[in-house]
Protein backbone atom coordinates (compact mmCIF):
# COMPACT_ATOMS: atom_id res chain seq x y z
CA UNK A 1 0.00 0.00 0.00
CA UNK A 2 1.17 3.33 -0.74
CA UNK A 3 0.25 7.24 0.24
CA UNK A 4 -2.31 7.38 -2.45
CA UNK A 5 -3.69 4.11 -1.79
CA UNK A 6 -4.14 5.21 2.46
CA UNK A 7 -5.62 8.56 1.03
CA UNK A 8 -8.13 7.02 -1.26
CA UNK A 9 -9.08 4.69 1.91
CA UNK A 10 -9.41 7.46 4.33
CA UNK A 11 -11.79 9.35 2.23
CA UNK A 12 -14.15 6.59 2.02
CA UNK A 13 -13.98 6.13 5.43
CA UNK A 14 -14.78 9.84 6.34
CA UNK A 15 -17.36 9.55 3.99
CA UNK A 16 -19.64 6.51 5.02
CA UNK A 17 -18.44 7.69 9.00
CA UNK A 18 -20.15 11.04 7.95
CA UNK A 19 -22.76 9.33 6.73
CA UNK A 20 -23.55 7.19 9.53
CA UNK A 21 -23.68 9.74 12.46
CA UNK A 22 -25.17 12.82 10.10
CA UNK A 23 -28.80 12.22 11.48
CA UNK A 24 -27.43 12.01 15.66
CA UNK A 25 -24.45 14.31 15.84
CA UNK A 26 -25.75 16.99 18.15
CA UNK A 27 -28.51 14.65 19.71
CA UNK A 28 -29.48 13.06 22.86
CA UNK A 29 -29.30 9.33 20.96
CA UNK A 30 -25.56 10.86 20.04
CA UNK A 31 -24.69 10.41 23.34
CA UNK A 32 -26.47 7.08 24.86
CA UNK A 33 -24.03 4.37 26.26
CA UNK A 34 -24.42 1.75 23.69
CA UNK A 35 -21.72 -0.98 25.85
CA UNK A 36 -17.85 -0.75 26.75
CA UNK A 37 -15.33 -0.01 24.29
CA UNK A 38 -12.15 -2.27 24.73
CA UNK A 39 -10.19 0.77 25.98
CA UNK A 40 -12.40 -0.07 29.65
CA UNK A 41 -14.42 3.36 28.88
CA UNK A 42 -18.28 3.32 27.96
CA UNK A 43 -19.38 3.54 24.31
CA UNK A 44 -21.61 6.14 23.10
CA UNK A 45 -24.26 5.59 20.64
CA UNK A 46 -22.33 8.00 18.12
CA UNK A 47 -18.49 6.31 18.53
CA UNK A 48 -20.26 2.72 17.68
CA UNK A 49 -21.85 3.53 14.61
CA UNK A 50 -18.54 6.01 13.42
CA UNK A 51 -16.60 2.46 14.17
CA UNK A 52 -18.92 0.05 12.74
CA UNK A 53 -19.12 2.46 9.51
CA UNK A 54 -15.54 3.23 9.34
CA UNK A 55 -14.22 -1.13 9.97
CA UNK A 56 -16.85 -1.56 6.73
CA UNK A 57 -14.73 -0.42 4.79
CA UNK A 58 -11.14 -0.66 6.28
CA UNK A 59 -12.64 -4.73 5.91
CA UNK A 60 -12.20 -4.86 2.59
CA UNK A 61 -8.52 -4.29 3.23
CA UNK A 62 -5.60 -6.07 3.52
CA UNK A 63 -4.93 -4.61 7.14
CA UNK A 64 -4.76 -4.81 11.09
CA UNK A 65 -6.63 -2.08 12.83
CA UNK A 66 -6.45 -0.96 16.46
CA UNK A 67 -9.70 1.08 17.40
CA UNK A 68 -10.86 2.48 20.28
CA UNK A 69 -14.18 -0.13 20.42
CA UNK A 70 -13.28 -3.03 19.30
CA UNK A 71 -9.83 -2.90 20.26
CA UNK A 72 -7.22 -4.89 17.44
CA UNK A 73 -8.83 -6.28 14.58
CA UNK A 74 -7.59 -8.02 11.10
CA UNK A 75 -4.52 -9.55 10.02
CA UNK A 76 -3.18 -7.22 7.33
CA UNK A 77 0.66 -6.49 7.23
CA UNK A 78 -0.16 -2.46 7.01
CA UNK A 79 -1.06 -1.16 10.70
CA UNK A 80 -4.38 0.89 10.94
CA UNK A 81 -4.84 3.22 14.15
CA UNK A 82 -8.18 4.28 14.02
CA UNK A 83 -10.01 6.76 15.82
CA UNK A 84 -13.75 6.78 14.08
CA UNK A 85 -14.56 9.95 16.31
CA UNK A 86 -12.13 11.95 18.25
CA UNK A 87 -13.56 14.21 20.13
CA UNK A 88 -16.94 12.40 20.65
CA UNK A 89 -18.63 14.62 23.12
CA UNK A 90 -18.44 18.08 20.38
CA UNK A 91 -19.94 15.37 18.26
CA UNK A 92 -22.78 14.50 20.43
CA UNK A 93 -23.25 18.27 21.50
CA UNK A 94 -22.93 20.09 18.44
CA UNK A 95 -19.89 21.74 18.70
CA UNK A 96 -18.65 21.69 15.29
CA UNK A 97 -14.73 20.38 16.31
CA UNK A 98 -14.84 16.95 16.01
CA UNK A 99 -13.33 14.39 13.73
CA UNK A 100 -12.04 10.58 12.08
CA UNK A 101 -8.26 10.48 12.45
CA UNK A 102 -6.32 7.20 10.55
CA UNK A 103 -2.76 6.22 10.74
CA UNK A 104 -1.24 3.50 8.68
CA UNK A 105 2.33 2.14 9.00
CA UNK A 106 3.98 -0.59 7.80
CA UNK A 107 4.70 -1.95 11.44
CA UNK A 108 3.42 -1.90 14.45
CA UNK A 109 5.54 0.89 15.18
CA UNK A 110 4.78 4.13 15.00
CA UNK A 111 7.71 5.08 13.34
CA UNK A 112 6.76 3.37 10.48
CA UNK A 113 3.96 4.88 8.95
CA UNK A 114 3.55 6.28 5.77
CA UNK A 115 0.36 8.17 5.79
CA UNK A 116 -2.00 10.18 8.43
CA UNK A 117 -5.54 11.50 7.70
CA UNK A 118 -7.36 14.18 10.12
CA UNK A 119 -11.15 15.38 8.83
CA UNK A 120 -13.22 17.34 10.66
CA UNK A 121 -16.37 15.77 10.13
CA UNK A 122 -18.80 19.39 11.17
CA UNK A 123 -16.75 21.42 8.73
CA UNK A 124 -15.51 19.33 6.33
CA UNK A 125 -11.72 20.84 6.44
CA UNK A 126 -9.02 17.53 5.48
CA UNK A 127 -5.87 16.96 6.95
CA UNK A 128 -2.77 14.79 5.57
CA UNK A 129 0.31 13.59 5.10
CA UNK A 130 2.20 11.63 3.07
CA UNK A 131 5.27 11.27 4.98
CA UNK A 132 7.07 13.98 2.77
CA UNK A 133 4.47 16.87 2.97
CA UNK A 134 1.60 18.16 5.12
CA UNK A 135 -1.59 19.24 3.73
CA UNK A 136 -4.92 20.68 4.74
CA UNK A 137 -7.37 21.06 2.14
CA UNK A 138 -4.72 19.98 -0.14
CA UNK A 139 -2.55 23.42 0.33
CA UNK A 140 0.51 22.65 1.91
CA UNK A 141 0.93 23.30 5.62
CA UNK A 142 3.85 24.56 7.93
CA UNK A 143 4.17 24.71 11.25
CA UNK A 144 4.61 28.05 13.20
CA UNK A 145 8.22 29.59 13.74
CA UNK A 146 7.69 31.84 16.30
CA UNK A 147 10.30 32.22 18.87
CA UNK A 148 8.74 33.58 21.86
CA UNK A 149 6.62 31.39 24.56
CA UNK A 150 4.24 34.39 25.21
CA UNK A 151 2.35 32.84 22.10
CA UNK A 152 -0.90 30.76 21.23
CA UNK A 153 -1.18 27.61 23.18
CA UNK A 154 -3.23 24.46 23.48
CA UNK A 155 -3.60 23.29 26.79
CA UNK A 156 -4.63 19.99 28.71
CA UNK A 157 -4.79 20.94 31.76
CA UNK A 158 -2.76 24.55 32.20
CA UNK A 159 -3.74 24.02 36.23
CA UNK A 160 -0.67 26.46 37.12
CA UNK A 161 0.43 29.36 35.68
CA UNK A 162 1.96 29.76 32.17
CA UNK A 163 3.39 32.07 29.87
CA UNK A 164 1.20 32.19 26.89
CA UNK A 165 -1.00 34.80 25.21
CA UNK A 166 -3.87 32.82 24.94
CA UNK A 167 -5.14 29.04 26.04
CA UNK A 168 -7.18 27.08 24.01
CA UNK A 169 -8.48 23.83 24.73
CA UNK A 170 -11.28 23.00 21.72
CA UNK A 171 -12.13 18.84 23.02
CA UNK A 172 -10.83 17.48 19.75
CA UNK A 173 -7.03 16.21 20.33
CA UNK A 174 -5.89 15.05 16.88
CA UNK A 175 -7.73 18.22 14.79
CA UNK A 176 -5.73 20.61 17.96
CA UNK A 177 -2.42 18.86 16.61
CA UNK A 178 -3.64 19.94 13.30
CA UNK A 179 -4.15 23.25 14.52
CA UNK A 180 -0.33 23.14 15.72
CA UNK A 181 0.75 21.46 12.06
CA UNK A 182 -0.59 24.31 10.02
CA UNK A 183 0.28 27.10 12.40
CA UNK A 184 -2.64 27.79 13.33
CA UNK A 185 -1.38 27.38 17.48
CA UNK A 186 2.55 27.79 18.17
CA UNK A 187 2.06 24.74 20.34
CA UNK A 188 0.03 21.59 22.08
CA UNK A 189 0.73 20.50 25.12
CA UNK A 190 -1.19 17.33 27.49
CA UNK A 191 0.16 17.60 30.73
CA UNK A 192 -2.55 14.80 32.24
CA UNK A 193 -1.15 12.32 34.34
CA UNK A 194 -3.77 8.91 34.31
CA UNK A 195 -3.40 5.91 36.25
CA UNK A 196 0.36 5.00 36.71
CA UNK A 197 1.57 8.59 35.94
CA UNK A 198 0.59 7.31 32.48
CA UNK A 199 -1.17 10.25 29.97
CA UNK A 200 -4.49 10.03 28.93
CA UNK A 201 -4.02 9.74 25.51
CA UNK A 202 -4.28 6.99 23.69
CA UNK A 203 -2.29 5.99 20.08
CA UNK A 204 -5.91 6.36 18.08
CA UNK A 205 -6.42 10.13 18.94
CA UNK A 206 -3.14 11.43 18.13
CA UNK A 207 -0.76 9.51 15.93
CA UNK A 208 -2.04 10.22 12.60
CA UNK A 209 -1.56 14.59 13.67
CA UNK A 210 1.60 13.53 15.23
CA UNK A 211 3.19 12.37 11.97
CA UNK A 212 1.09 15.42 10.04
CA UNK A 213 2.34 17.73 12.71
CA UNK A 214 6.05 16.12 12.16
CA UNK A 215 6.00 16.33 8.32
CA UNK A 216 4.94 19.72 8.67
CA UNK A 217 8.32 20.89 10.42
CA UNK A 218 6.43 21.01 14.16
CA UNK A 219 8.92 18.91 16.70
CA UNK A 220 7.20 16.17 18.34
CA UNK A 221 8.47 14.54 22.16
CA UNK A 222 6.71 13.19 24.94
CA UNK A 223 6.62 15.74 27.75
CA UNK A 224 9.74 14.96 29.17
CA UNK A 225 11.63 15.23 25.89
CA UNK A 226 11.36 11.88 24.26
CA UNK A 227 11.15 10.18 20.85
CA UNK A 228 7.91 9.13 20.67
CA UNK A 229 8.11 6.90 17.11
CA UNK A 230 9.64 3.72 18.53
CA UNK A 231 6.10 3.92 20.73
CA UNK A 232 3.89 0.99 19.11
CA UNK A 233 0.34 1.29 17.77
CA UNK A 234 -1.30 -0.80 20.19
CA UNK A 235 -4.33 -0.29 22.87
CA UNK A 236 -2.73 0.10 25.95
CA UNK A 237 -0.56 3.08 24.93
CA UNK A 238 -1.15 6.63 26.54
CA UNK A 239 0.69 9.66 25.64
CA UNK A 240 1.57 12.91 27.68
CA UNK A 241 2.61 15.21 24.92
CA UNK A 242 4.27 18.50 23.16
CA UNK A 243 3.91 19.68 19.75
CA UNK A 244 5.39 22.95 18.86
CA UNK A 245 7.03 24.99 16.32
CA UNK A 246 10.87 24.00 16.17
CA UNK A 247 12.45 26.95 17.90
CA UNK A 248 10.67 26.77 21.09
CA UNK A 249 10.08 23.19 21.81
CA UNK A 250 13.20 22.77 24.25
CA UNK A 251 12.23 25.38 25.92
CA UNK A 252 8.75 24.81 26.43
CA UNK A 253 10.43 20.99 27.97
CA UNK A 254 12.58 23.05 30.23
CA UNK A 255 9.56 25.06 31.97
CA UNK A 256 7.63 22.03 32.10
CA UNK A 257 9.78 19.91 33.46
CA UNK B 1 -39.11 48.74 19.29
CA UNK B 2 -40.17 45.36 20.22
CA UNK B 3 -38.29 41.51 20.12
CA UNK B 4 -39.59 41.22 16.92
CA UNK B 5 -38.63 43.97 15.67
CA UNK B 6 -35.03 43.23 16.93
CA UNK B 7 -34.54 39.87 15.65
CA UNK B 8 -35.68 41.27 12.31
CA UNK B 9 -32.55 43.84 12.84
CA UNK B 10 -30.46 41.21 14.41
CA UNK B 11 -30.72 38.61 11.37
CA UNK B 12 -29.93 41.48 8.82
CA UNK B 13 -26.98 42.84 10.79
CA UNK B 14 -26.05 38.90 10.67
CA UNK B 15 -26.51 38.59 6.83
CA UNK B 16 -24.26 41.99 6.29
CA UNK B 17 -21.64 40.93 8.38
CA UNK B 18 -21.09 37.48 7.02
CA UNK B 19 -21.08 38.94 3.47
CA UNK B 20 -18.58 41.19 4.37
CA UNK B 21 -16.29 38.96 5.94
CA UNK B 22 -16.88 36.04 4.12
CA UNK B 23 -13.54 36.69 1.68
CA UNK B 24 -11.36 36.53 4.65
CA UNK B 25 -12.00 34.66 7.16
CA UNK B 26 -9.32 32.21 7.90
CA UNK B 27 -7.16 34.06 5.91
CA UNK B 28 -3.58 35.97 6.64
CA UNK B 29 -5.74 39.45 5.46
CA UNK B 30 -7.95 38.94 8.14
CA UNK B 31 -6.02 39.59 11.18
CA UNK B 32 -3.98 42.31 9.50
CA UNK B 33 -3.95 45.27 11.77
CA UNK B 34 -5.54 48.41 10.42
CA UNK B 35 -5.93 51.07 13.30
CA UNK B 36 -7.05 51.52 17.11
CA UNK B 37 -10.23 50.41 18.69
CA UNK B 38 -12.15 52.44 21.12
CA UNK B 39 -11.19 50.15 23.91
CA UNK B 40 -7.60 50.52 23.03
CA UNK B 41 -6.72 47.48 21.72
CA UNK B 42 -5.76 46.68 17.36
CA UNK B 43 -8.63 46.69 15.16
CA UNK B 44 -7.61 44.24 12.93
CA UNK B 45 -9.59 44.36 9.11
CA UNK B 46 -12.04 41.84 9.82
CA UNK B 47 -13.02 43.30 12.58
CA UNK B 48 -13.38 46.55 11.04
CA UNK B 49 -15.49 45.01 7.87
CA UNK B 50 -17.52 43.44 10.34
CA UNK B 51 -18.12 46.07 12.37
CA UNK B 52 -19.19 49.07 9.21
CA UNK B 53 -21.39 46.34 8.09
CA UNK B 54 -23.39 45.88 11.05
CA UNK B 55 -23.14 49.76 11.80
CA UNK B 56 -25.03 50.06 8.14
CA UNK B 57 -27.77 48.34 9.37
CA UNK B 58 -28.27 49.83 12.50
CA UNK B 59 -27.77 53.18 11.32
CA UNK B 60 -31.09 53.25 9.56
CA UNK B 61 -32.67 52.99 13.14
CA UNK B 62 -33.23 54.92 15.95
CA UNK B 63 -30.46 53.54 17.78
CA UNK B 64 -27.42 53.94 20.07
CA UNK B 65 -24.55 51.40 19.29
CA UNK B 66 -21.84 50.68 21.81
CA UNK B 67 -19.47 48.70 19.89
CA UNK B 68 -15.95 47.62 20.03
CA UNK B 69 -13.93 49.75 17.08
CA UNK B 70 -15.84 53.32 17.04
CA UNK B 71 -17.38 53.25 20.82
CA UNK B 72 -20.50 54.76 21.39
CA UNK B 73 -22.27 55.79 17.79
CA UNK B 74 -26.14 57.36 17.73
CA UNK B 75 -28.13 58.99 19.93
CA UNK B 76 -31.57 56.84 20.04
CA UNK B 77 -33.70 55.91 23.26
CA UNK B 78 -33.20 51.92 22.33
CA UNK B 79 -28.98 50.90 23.51
CA UNK B 80 -27.60 48.11 21.21
CA UNK B 81 -24.37 46.70 22.86
CA UNK B 82 -22.82 44.92 19.13
CA UNK B 83 -19.63 42.58 18.78
CA UNK B 84 -19.72 42.46 15.36
CA UNK B 85 -17.01 39.28 15.93
CA UNK B 86 -16.82 37.79 19.22
CA UNK B 87 -13.87 35.38 19.01
CA UNK B 88 -11.56 37.45 16.32
CA UNK B 89 -8.73 34.87 16.86
CA UNK B 90 -11.02 32.09 15.50
CA UNK B 91 -12.20 33.80 12.65
CA UNK B 92 -8.64 34.60 11.75
CA UNK B 93 -7.47 31.18 11.96
CA UNK B 94 -10.72 29.43 10.48
CA UNK B 95 -11.23 27.77 13.83
CA UNK B 96 -15.32 27.41 13.73
CA UNK B 97 -16.23 28.96 16.72
CA UNK B 98 -17.24 33.03 16.18
CA UNK B 99 -20.17 35.37 16.13
CA UNK B 100 -22.07 38.08 15.99
CA UNK B 101 -23.66 39.28 19.01
CA UNK B 102 -26.38 42.05 19.63
CA UNK B 103 -28.37 42.88 22.98
CA UNK B 104 -31.08 45.30 22.85
CA UNK B 105 -31.96 47.77 25.77
CA UNK B 106 -34.48 50.37 26.71
CA UNK B 107 -32.10 52.15 28.76
CA UNK B 108 -27.89 52.34 29.10
CA UNK B 109 -28.81 49.72 31.66
CA UNK B 110 -28.37 46.04 31.10
CA UNK B 111 -31.56 45.44 33.43
CA UNK B 112 -33.71 47.16 30.52
CA UNK B 113 -32.43 44.41 28.12
CA UNK B 114 -35.37 43.19 25.89
CA UNK B 115 -33.62 40.97 23.03
CA UNK B 116 -30.50 39.48 22.90
CA UNK B 117 -29.04 37.59 19.68
CA UNK B 118 -26.31 35.63 18.71
CA UNK B 119 -25.13 33.82 15.71
CA UNK B 120 -22.44 31.26 15.05
CA UNK B 121 -20.61 32.93 11.52
CA UNK B 122 -18.91 29.87 10.76
CA UNK B 123 -21.87 27.16 11.38
CA UNK B 124 -25.11 29.44 11.36
CA UNK B 125 -26.11 28.02 14.59
CA UNK B 126 -28.63 31.24 16.08
CA UNK B 127 -29.52 31.56 19.64
CA UNK B 128 -31.54 34.53 20.68
CA UNK B 129 -34.02 35.51 23.80
CA UNK B 130 -37.06 37.95 23.41
CA UNK B 131 -36.74 38.12 27.33
CA UNK B 132 -39.34 35.23 28.16
CA UNK B 133 -37.25 32.14 26.76
CA UNK B 134 -34.50 31.38 24.92
CA UNK B 135 -33.62 29.72 21.62
CA UNK B 136 -31.38 28.07 19.14
CA UNK B 137 -32.57 27.45 15.92
CA UNK B 138 -36.05 28.02 16.70
CA UNK B 139 -35.96 25.99 19.66
CA UNK B 140 -36.60 26.42 23.22
CA UNK B 141 -33.58 25.59 25.20
CA UNK B 142 -32.68 24.99 29.20
CA UNK B 143 -29.96 25.34 31.05
CA UNK B 144 -28.38 22.53 33.43
CA UNK B 145 -30.00 21.25 35.77
CA UNK B 146 -26.92 19.04 37.07
CA UNK B 147 -25.93 19.24 41.06
CA UNK B 148 -22.53 17.88 40.86
CA UNK B 149 -19.54 19.99 40.35
CA UNK B 150 -18.02 17.17 38.79
CA UNK B 151 -19.05 18.52 35.18
CA UNK B 152 -18.69 19.94 32.14
CA UNK B 153 -17.11 23.34 32.35
CA UNK B 154 -15.31 26.27 30.39
CA UNK B 155 -13.74 28.45 32.40
CA UNK B 156 -10.62 31.47 31.63
CA UNK B 157 -8.21 30.25 33.03
CA UNK B 158 -7.77 26.95 34.93
CA UNK B 159 -4.78 28.07 36.47
CA UNK B 160 -5.72 25.85 40.08
CA UNK B 161 -7.05 22.39 40.10
CA UNK B 162 -10.33 22.38 39.71
CA UNK B 163 -13.14 19.61 40.14
CA UNK B 164 -14.52 19.18 37.16
CA UNK B 165 -15.14 16.53 34.81
CA UNK B 166 -13.93 18.49 31.61
CA UNK B 167 -13.12 21.93 30.90
CA UNK B 168 -13.28 23.55 27.42
CA UNK B 169 -12.15 27.20 25.99
CA UNK B 170 -13.20 27.59 22.99
CA UNK B 171 -12.03 31.82 22.46
CA UNK B 172 -15.85 33.29 22.15
CA UNK B 173 -17.24 34.20 24.97
CA UNK B 174 -20.53 35.10 23.68
CA UNK B 175 -21.29 31.39 21.84
CA UNK B 176 -19.63 29.88 25.10
CA UNK B 177 -22.28 31.37 27.57
CA UNK B 178 -24.88 30.25 25.51
CA UNK B 179 -23.54 26.54 25.68
CA UNK B 180 -24.23 26.53 29.06
CA UNK B 181 -27.73 28.68 28.31
CA UNK B 182 -28.48 25.36 25.91
CA UNK B 183 -27.23 22.93 28.36
CA UNK B 184 -24.16 21.70 26.33
CA UNK B 185 -22.22 22.78 29.23
CA UNK B 186 -23.19 23.51 32.79
CA UNK B 187 -20.76 26.33 34.33
CA UNK B 188 -19.16 29.35 32.01
CA UNK B 189 -16.47 31.12 34.28
CA UNK B 190 -14.00 34.23 33.76
CA UNK B 191 -11.29 34.15 36.91
CA UNK B 192 -9.32 36.37 34.16
CA UNK B 193 -8.03 39.95 36.10
CA UNK B 194 -6.57 42.94 33.87
CA UNK B 195 -5.87 46.22 35.17
CA UNK B 196 -6.94 46.93 38.82
CA UNK B 197 -8.57 43.85 39.04
CA UNK B 198 -11.49 44.45 36.74
CA UNK B 199 -12.14 41.44 34.36
CA UNK B 200 -11.35 40.96 30.88
CA UNK B 201 -14.82 40.61 29.35
CA UNK B 202 -16.66 43.37 28.12
CA UNK B 203 -19.96 44.23 27.77
CA UNK B 204 -21.01 43.57 24.12
CA UNK B 205 -19.13 40.57 24.52
CA UNK B 206 -21.03 39.20 26.59
CA UNK B 207 -24.48 41.05 27.56
CA UNK B 208 -26.55 39.46 24.65
CA UNK B 209 -25.48 35.43 25.90
CA UNK B 210 -25.67 36.52 29.72
CA UNK B 211 -29.70 37.81 28.79
CA UNK B 212 -30.22 34.24 26.89
CA UNK B 213 -28.87 32.11 30.20
CA UNK B 214 -30.59 33.98 32.13
CA UNK B 215 -33.73 33.45 30.09
CA UNK B 216 -32.76 29.98 29.55
CA UNK B 217 -32.74 29.11 33.68
CA UNK B 218 -29.06 29.56 34.24
CA UNK B 219 -28.05 31.97 36.90
CA UNK B 220 -25.88 34.53 36.19
CA UNK B 221 -23.56 36.84 38.14
CA UNK B 222 -20.49 38.78 39.29
CA UNK B 223 -17.18 36.19 40.93
CA UNK B 224 -18.11 37.38 43.26
CA UNK B 225 -21.67 36.48 43.64
CA UNK B 226 -22.87 39.95 43.13
CA UNK B 227 -25.50 40.68 40.33
CA UNK B 228 -24.56 41.89 37.10
CA UNK B 229 -27.61 43.40 35.59
CA UNK B 230 -27.57 46.86 37.48
CA UNK B 231 -24.53 46.86 35.35
CA UNK B 232 -24.71 50.17 32.12
CA UNK B 233 -24.20 49.14 28.63
CA UNK B 234 -20.62 51.27 28.50
CA UNK B 235 -17.59 50.93 27.10
CA UNK B 236 -15.36 50.64 29.96
CA UNK B 237 -17.04 47.71 32.18
CA UNK B 238 -15.19 44.79 32.70
CA UNK B 239 -16.93 41.71 33.99
CA UNK B 240 -15.22 38.42 35.62
CA UNK B 241 -18.21 36.41 35.61
CA UNK B 242 -20.14 32.97 36.52
CA UNK B 243 -23.00 31.40 34.56
CA UNK B 244 -24.23 28.07 35.44
CA UNK B 245 -27.14 25.80 35.75
CA UNK B 246 -28.77 27.51 38.81
CA UNK B 247 -28.24 24.15 41.36
CA UNK B 248 -24.34 24.67 41.40
CA UNK B 249 -24.09 28.65 41.18
CA UNK B 250 -23.71 29.23 45.00
CA UNK B 251 -21.22 26.06 45.10
CA UNK B 252 -19.55 27.65 41.92
CA UNK B 253 -18.54 30.91 43.63
CA UNK B 254 -18.06 29.38 47.40
CA UNK B 255 -15.15 27.97 46.25
CA UNK B 256 -13.65 30.48 43.42
CA UNK B 257 -14.19 32.98 46.56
Amino acid sequence: MNPEKALEISRRVAEEVEKAISGIAGTREAGEVVGMGKDGTPTKRIDKLAEQAALRVLGEYNVTVVSEEVGVTGEGDVYVALDPIDGTFNAEKGVPIYSVTLLFSKSRKLGDAFFGYVKNLATGEEYYSDGVKSYRNGKEIRASSTESLRCNAIVYYPNRDLPFRRVRIFGASSLEICYVADGRFDCFIDLRKGENGRGFLRVYDISASLFIAKNAGARVSSLDGDDIWEKEIAMDERFRIVVSGEKIHDRLIEMLL
